[in-house]
């Protein structure tokens, strides 16, 4: 296994054991990934955790799009949409309307500003509204982050840890996984 | 002028349009940029400045690095590295450190995983520190988000808004800058 560039607990698995070496950034990180993924908002849960994992595929961040994968299929209504859109196998059923806000978050990924503006309008065509694609947008970019972050600094994992991490986002949304994760230093950082 | 993709009060330049366009993540995020480009840290805050800028303008998020280069100006007790970083002008005396530390930010900003060991070999070797290291990698990870956030919906300023935004990070930091911006409405936006 490789080791990541600069010390840190290998006992945590990718982005947490950056939460481990940073206490002070993972608080606010923790703290937005919760609200941009689990605030109330007309995409659900699980059509925010698939964006999620879809734009850690195309950044090729391993930990990233097996984590989020694993939590959209705990949370969507429809798992097998994780096939399609992380293992390109085809499934009937994908909404456009989704399908073309995947489109909006491909660009972001890639910054191709030349065709943002037709994926923003395919989406609107299909009913996406404002609030949704500026959803979409701010999903793609946040996963740009981490997954910049996580493999940036060449953290590690051991197969498993990655799937076990999404279920537990599934079930515990994130400012809870993050605190199972820290055990008992956690209660005191994320009081206030 | 062009026009963004989703309704936004243009009245406001760039990012802010989206902090005022989406209350509950501004607050996440401007806590996050604080925390991230203002903490007591060994990279200065003008050096954190100049990743900033560096990295926004290889994103080519002209919102961005035109503000963090006025930032950078303002805050780095050599200004002139900015024509250097940003401008590409020969300026006698950047750092072999802070050298290393941009390259490291540029393999993080377009995800070169084959060059950034050799990157971070390179910084280690110039006698940067893990937290140094983490945080270059953090600040090009945080701005690879912004600078989508920014293009991906199509805000838009008035040519001098950004310079003034810049100069206005460098004298209230994030939390205030945004605060300005949102006169009454933020006090009790940002409480607790």
């Amino acid at each position: 296994m490789n080791k990541p560039y600069i010390k840190l607990d290998e006992k945590y698995p990718g982005i947490v054991s950056l939460f481990m070496f940073d206490k002070g950034v993972s608080k606010h990180l923790s703290g937005m990934a919760q609200e941009i993924m689990r605030r109330p908002a007309t995409l659900s849960v699980g059509e925010r955790e698939l964006i999620a994992a879809f734009v850690s595929k195309l950044n090729n961040c391993e930990f990233c799009y097996r984590s989020h994968s694993s939590c959209a299929f705990e949370t969507l209504t429809r798992p097998e949409w994780v096939l399609e859109v992380i293992n390109e196998e085809y499934v009937e059923g994908l909404p456009m309307k989704l399908r073309a806000l995947l489109c909006i978050a491909a660009d972001v990924q890639d910054l191709d500003r030349g065709h943002l503006p037709i994926s923003v309008e395919g989406a609107k065509e299909q009913g996406a509204t404002d609030q949704e694609i500026h959803d979409t947008v701010l999903v793609a970019s946040f996963f740009c982050m981490c997954n910049r972050y996580v493999d940036g600094l060449g953290t590690t994992f051991k197969p498993g840890e990655e799937v076990e991490g999404g279920k537990s986002l599934a079930k515990y949304g994130y400012l809870m996984t993050i605190r199972r994760f820290f055990g008992e230093i956690l209660p005191k950082l994320f009081r206030g």
